[in-house]
């Protein structure tokens, strides 16, 4: 028998060619012209000098890998002082570094969810907490995008452990959960609250305290966050913010933090070095809000179907997946980078033009950047 | 009603405490006189100057973080270098970096193992390899440790595509899979194989080009590796390689690299400059083998019940999990860290110390580590 176990991807892939969803990468160079709207470096820390020199000298003194799991031997002193300094920045107890924020909700959802419990997560979440209600023993309903009587429904029809599972700003439409409401039900039902606030950590509450920090969740005793360091950090990994016997349950059971070695040192020392840079200078989560209320307002005065933004996500509607592969490409060639979502990474099957307000950008390169956008408007 | 939704852990709490199963972290300082047997560092470069330059430098040129997902603006020229690096060194057309092995795992078993599939797991798998079946869409069946002819029987049952999926070499034993025969098994059935090298990348083959290599599968068409860039390499990180097709197919399809942030920088330099040390001087690999040999002779000289090494990673049994971690314990009293591996983290039960050798290590090195497992033994 002539085996060619893969040829099935190739008919996905031409299902794929047919409805123009192809994906390819484009390696970027170091330097370039174009203006970055697609990252999601918030507060334009990541090439900050104070935060390459964290990374630096940390791999310098540390070394390039962790060299083991934080269990055995990759936990050193520079993540346990990242994890006091981001725990007592966002205002809880403790918190835990993993090695992505895509790990970090798979540990939280999956420790927090052990069987017989149930989870209640919202239509519009992420994949990783997705995939953490996949991979979690309890049972998952999904509710409802932003929708806490849905959730409050779900709850009561459970007996046992239950947590509710949100994004704290939805990454398609940059929009925000409904907080206070959401934790209000949670505490009505004895469920436990888990908020992915990949979006919200340097960019919502005081100083980019976060949105847990923001809705007077912070050291909640029921309230558990997550974190990733890859966007207003400028770095990679994640981190999970709770109260220290929560902390001590992940250490003890969640497999992606058990069984993946320790965050790079020179991820970590970033890191350290962006979340020092925001306590010094607290402004910059100010900025990156109106900046995106900014664009938001220039976009929507161009008559874009724009939804409001809550952090610094700017999201806007586009006719169909073409039409926004090609706006997005007219954008480049026009010397702006924009996000490009195109079904499967949206729930609801829109395309849209991503845009992420950045708090270095100036008045007049949000006025480019509009006039960009509209002259390459489908 | 007053709500304490996390009480349920203080209960796994008092368990784990009255098994002797509680794990805590340890930070450790960056320079000790220990002995480190612990990490998985296999060819002790992560502090190696050139590493840890490699990694400076990324990041004073690309900065701390990739600022977005790889197909969004996380791609740099840098992570491209990488993965032409990778897939020539190890005999792949293709290569796909993601941001851990853990992610790489996740990504290719999903990925390759769509509705309708039949996944065939080895009992002996990582934690990762574990997950990726759990998430994905296919179905698992699980057969025991080491054991073509029951894949080949559970490969037998399947119309439709199918995978066998396994360690190359068992993080917990150190031993190495059958791959000749597996390959041979999965070829009669017309299955993909999808091989974890964590432990194998730059300790087995010719200098140091993994188990694939070793065994006459690298490039193979209906094989694919995933390796860590976190163990020979010294960084963090983890890779698939593979047909051009399968990566192609993975870049459009698995979560864990779409919807996570692209590798750090730091990081991708770091393992790009140890590759090319690895390159240059490929007799490192060779050297790691060879210690864990006369490791492993030396303790089974003294009487241990120690498992022959395949690669680098050589296991002693210890009597019972508390043996073990007093065992450990006085080991590192005495100057040496070694690895501790009790339930959960192990698929028998059976607790043991976990020994890795480096190729750094020096014969007078070796004498000693064996002098205090003897002296500490229970
Ligand atoms: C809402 C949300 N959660 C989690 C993640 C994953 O974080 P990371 O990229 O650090 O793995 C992302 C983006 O990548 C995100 O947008
Ligand atoms: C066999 C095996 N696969 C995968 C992994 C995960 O790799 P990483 O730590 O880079 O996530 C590990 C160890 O951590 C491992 O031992």
């Amino acid at each position: 028998m002539t085996s060619a176990p893969f040829d099935w991807i190739d008919e996905q892939a031409r299902a794929r060619e047919r409805a123009g969803l192809v994906r390819g990468l484009r390696p970027r160079p170091a330097e370039t012209t174009l203006l970055d709207l697609a990252g999601n470096d918030y507060l334009g820390l990541t090439r900050h000098p104070e935060v390459t020199a964290g990374a630096a000298a940390a791999a310098r003194r540390w070394g390039g890998g962790a060299t083991g799991s934080r269990l055995v031997t990759g936990s050193t002193e520079l993540h346990a002082e990242l994890e006091r300094e981001l725990a007592a920045f966002c205002g809880f107890e403790s918190a835990l570094v993993l090695s992505s924020g895509y790990a970090a909700n798979l540990a939280a959802v999956t420790a927090l969810a052990p069987h017989g419990s149930l989870i209640v997560s919202d239509a519009g979440n992420h994949a990783s907490l997705i995939d953490g209600c996949r991979l979690a023993r309890g049972t998952t309903q999904v509710v409802p995008h932003a929708d806490p009587a849905a959730a409050r429904k779900a709850l009561g029809t459970h007996e046992g452990p239950a947590i509710a599972v949100t994004d704290s700003v939805f990454s398609v439409d940059g929009d925000a959960a409904p907080l206070a409401e959401l934790a209000a039900v949670c505490r009505e039902s004895g469920a436990g609250l888990v908020l992915d606030d990949a979006h919200g950590l340097g960019v919502l509450g005081a100083g980019g305290r976060g949105a847990a920090h923001a809705a007077g969740l912070a050291g909640a005793p029921d309230t558990v966050v997550t974190v990733t360091l890859s966007k207003s950090l400028g770095s990679q990994g994640g981190a999970v913010l709770g109260p220290a016997r929560v902390i001590d349950h992940l250490v003890n059971t969640a497999r992606t933090f058990i069984f993946d070695t320790g965050l790079a040192p020179a991820s970590a020392g970033a890191a350290l070095a962006a979340l020092r840079l925001l306590c010094r200078e607290p402004e910059r989560a100010a900025r990156a809000r109106e900046v995106a209320t900014r664009l938001y307002e220039l976009l929507v005065g161009e008559g874009f179907s724009a939804v409001r933004p809550d952090a610094a996500v700017v999201s806007v509607r586009a006719p169909s997946p073409g039409a926004a592969v090609h706006w997005a490409a007219d954008c480049r060639s026009a010397g702006l980078a924009v996000g490009c979502f195109r079904p499967p990474s949206v729930p609801d099957g829109v395309s849209r033009l991503r845009l992420t307000a950045r708090a270095d950008l100036s008045d007049t390169q949000l006025a480019e950047v509009v006039a960009v956008i509209s002259r390459t408007a489908p």
